[in-house]
């Protein structure tokens, strides 16, 4: 299929590769040239303009918020300027339900299509073709863009037609994943206040009733103080709280874990770990029971 | 061996019934002696007071809180003034810290051994002997008790030589579990409301990122809103988040999930839902959002 | 002094009448125009469009929330497309700090003068000329404007000569009164389920420790459960309480119990309260606690 | 009248005073004795005993928690033991409700009356005789005392016929100053790093909506980080906290707010501010907020 890919961060790069290795004709695009470029080996054509990148029968944005997405769909060279009739959008990027919302109204009257795509997984995993994709559009759409999401990932998850539902799974998600890291954050300080061996308990939990990656990974970044270098970056997590509060406040849900999270994320920027991992507050939360602070960034 | 069982619910009475499979005599006592009687079928010796449990070389207690096992351990006909020295009580209850704590001193002083080896897993897995046992105390009285050990679970979990660390380490476990209750409970409002299928939400959840039984099990009552009849009940879950709570507040550690799953328990209990499982925060978590109510106890 | 006024609510009607008594020419704007037309009778000139209250040297906006305010300066008739160069936007609604250091970008940009100016006080105190008014901008603005603020209230506060701090302090004094509301109705539903006559309590307190009017205020309405009508309505107090946490988050700042208020007002919106006072917490938090409900709006 | 008073810290040595002054016969009993002799030129008697201060018509309990009524009430030369019959115990600690209820059964066992009577207001309030006075009891023991609470203080707040109905309105109010705390922690760090002036903030807010003295004193704590020397130690609040979240748990109430106080007061305490004032949370909220540290006790 001809595919267009905006936005090559290191999970963009690993979805173009997934996609050339897979057949498809990919033309990417990225404000940083430099990582376009470096694709051209795996048999990418570099764009100029995002113009360039909405030519074919879909185009893909793998951003990293609303700003960036918007930027991309409504400049002059944008997204919605371009693409032809027919085509359409696949948005991968972890965005706010109201831009998918708006997202859908705005392709649609420019006879676009729009379906909401949010990935689940580690670039190594866009690279490997291993992510875990949760689409939401019109079935026709999906079921035209089925070649490229089975290049992405083993399996896909349609969760309804109206697309912004796949962005309320995928805020679900991870909202989730950070209730795991405060929930063991708090637990492993009261463990190791308590005389526990942190990495014993962490053992002992995933091997039995926690045996699912997210507490393996993530335990075990917080029993070793090691939330450097980043692998998803605190202000990317406190931006993520920030969109599960707000469409939630939209349907008027409360959320009290989410408000705790929120807090906390706060909480360890303002401490200044704004390059650290969102594990982070395993740090904030071993410094407020009074142990010894581990190590920092740069420090 | 010969050992002895006070406490005989569905968890003691599965247990019992391991213990007498991997072919040691067991007397069992119990309150409401019925339950002790029902095991004589399966070889138990049935005890007419607690002291009469107490003549082997290990008496096991499993029993519903601390008030359950300071009546046990402290009367006149009980653990204390009747088990032999250098035999050893193995409490398997959950229980605060501090009781752990205070068993341990007055069994040193009675020549008697301790051991804290509370179990995860529900009675099925008791009868099964597939519990995750968690065990500290000195290491020759946990050597000694091996067999008793084996016949529990496949794998004993050694978390140290004071015995209250194994209570700090059930605590942990119970209070990762409730936070997932709490955060599923308002991670499927919130997609409820929003117009997502929270079945379909789930499945993807626990297909890929949260493939842990717990998951699994919690997040289908939460989305049937079946939380009658209780596999657990709400009073014991509200039970250990005291607990937890109670034993962080003497090492100083605040732990704010577990002060939002206080006034969570409290609100289920207080609107009525006593006899129904602790899953049932998630009828809360809906209420909250102004969903139609989901089905009540005897409603 | 020549002035016009754009937004005719009741505060803002009531600050249209302060400053014709107090001898000031006003000329007031109203998307309805009856309100409008209801100030003749006590002097007002009445303006078809918003650039016709532009005309005077100053121009003061009282409208509901942000998105009103920037309908009213941003239009192609708007403030800033109208008002004279030199002269003064006297903004006293309740507005984001992020929208106030906007408007004051803008205005200045446009040679226009801008105060932020948001008051403490009800309707009656509008009409009395007894509000609190917090000003913040260039002094020599908040000067020229002396004789306005003269006619609003007995005391002005200036906080800084950058306008947005004024909205600081206005949404800090909102945070501080939801407080208030949300300690009263767990003070309150914590006294009543324990046998203690809520009047009774709330005379104490007031006549001792909390002798300030706002204790008294809302402790009465929540005693009596008197939640409607409105006097401060609902979605007005979670769109404050979203402001300040939304301004704190810019500043990463986290504050805990602006998170309760945020959960506690979405939880009174979703049970269906969006017509009743902001105290209607109160109501939430009786039922949290299994007190028989309060009367609610219309039932 | 004949009354003994025990417990002489600085609330008891001042109640002495005012009762000795008021003209009635005071034998007063501390554990430290030396506080004892230095109301002797007051014209106290000292007792060696508790018993020896347990010979008149009343005995006036004032000691810091639960514990220490305890010791006193129920040891061999306890209370219980020695005050005559018909005579009254009137005990203006701060205790848990569940205590105040224990000892209403006990004395009442003993043919004694207990009334409970906490007191609000600090040292100088209550050598003075300006404390507020909350009393629960028989109406005839609340009569006989009137001469007693008359010397405490200019009013007397009876709120019921059950003793511990006066603890439950003292615990509230207690929670309501510790809301106070905070939330003008919360407020005050947000101001100060959004930069406005916290002096001139608290100035303002202490001037209109907020002028009662609980506002003003921590208030200016907080502006001026002064938490040292302590005026109630953080341990105390903590306390306070604690009895407030059991009574209310008793209840079935939840206190999402008292439920953040508690997470404040062990952060601080973990960090190191156990002989600091309990608005020290004021420095936690600064801490969280990244503001540079106020001074801390001996540094």
């Amino acid at each position: 299929m001809e595919v267009g890919l905006i936005g090559l961060g290191n999970m963009g790069s690993g979805i173009a590769k997934s996609l050339l290795r897979a057949g498809h004709r990919v033309t990417v695009y990225n404000r940083t040239r430099a990582r376009a470029e470096a694709l051209r080996a795996d048999g990418a054509n570099v764009a100029n303009t995002p113009a360039e990148a909405c030519r074919g029968q879909a185009v893909i944005t793998m951003l990293a918020d609303d700003a960036a997405v918007e930027a991309q769909v409504f400049g002059k060279e944008g997204i919605l300027a371009s693409l032809p009739r027919g085509a359409v959008h696949i948005s991968c990027s972890t965005i706010s339900v109201a831009l998918s919302d708006k997202l859908t109204a705005e392709h649609a009257k420019a006879g676009q299509e729009f379906v909401s795509a949010p990935v689940f997984g580690r670039p190594e995993a866009a690279e490997a073709a291993k992510l875990a994709v949760v689409a939401a559009g019109p079935k026709s759409s999906i079921d035209r863009s089925k070649t490229i999401f089975e290049a992405m990932g083993p399996k896909l998850w349609v969760v309804g037609d109206k697309p912004s539902l796949a962005n309320v799974v995928k805020l679900s998600g991870n909202f989730l994943i950070a209730t795991v890291l405060e929930s063991l954050a708090e637990a492993i300080a009261f463990a190791r206040k308590s005389g526990v061996d942190p990495a014993g308990l962490l053992d002992f939990l995933t091997s039995t009733l926690f045996n699912a990656p997210v507490y393996k990974t993530y335990g075990g970044l917080i029993v070793e103080g090691k939330y450097e270098p980043a692998g998803f970056a605190l202000p990317l997590g406190l931006k993520d709280v920030r969109l599960v509060l707000q469409a939630a406040e939209s349907q008027s849900v409360p959320m009290p874990i989410a408000s705790v999270l929120r807090d906390r994320f706060l909480t360890a920027l303002a401490r200044g770990n704004e390059h650290s991992d969102w594990s982070v507050i395993g740090r904030v939360a071993a410094e407020d029971a009074g142990l010894a602070a581990t190590k920092k960034a740069g420090a």
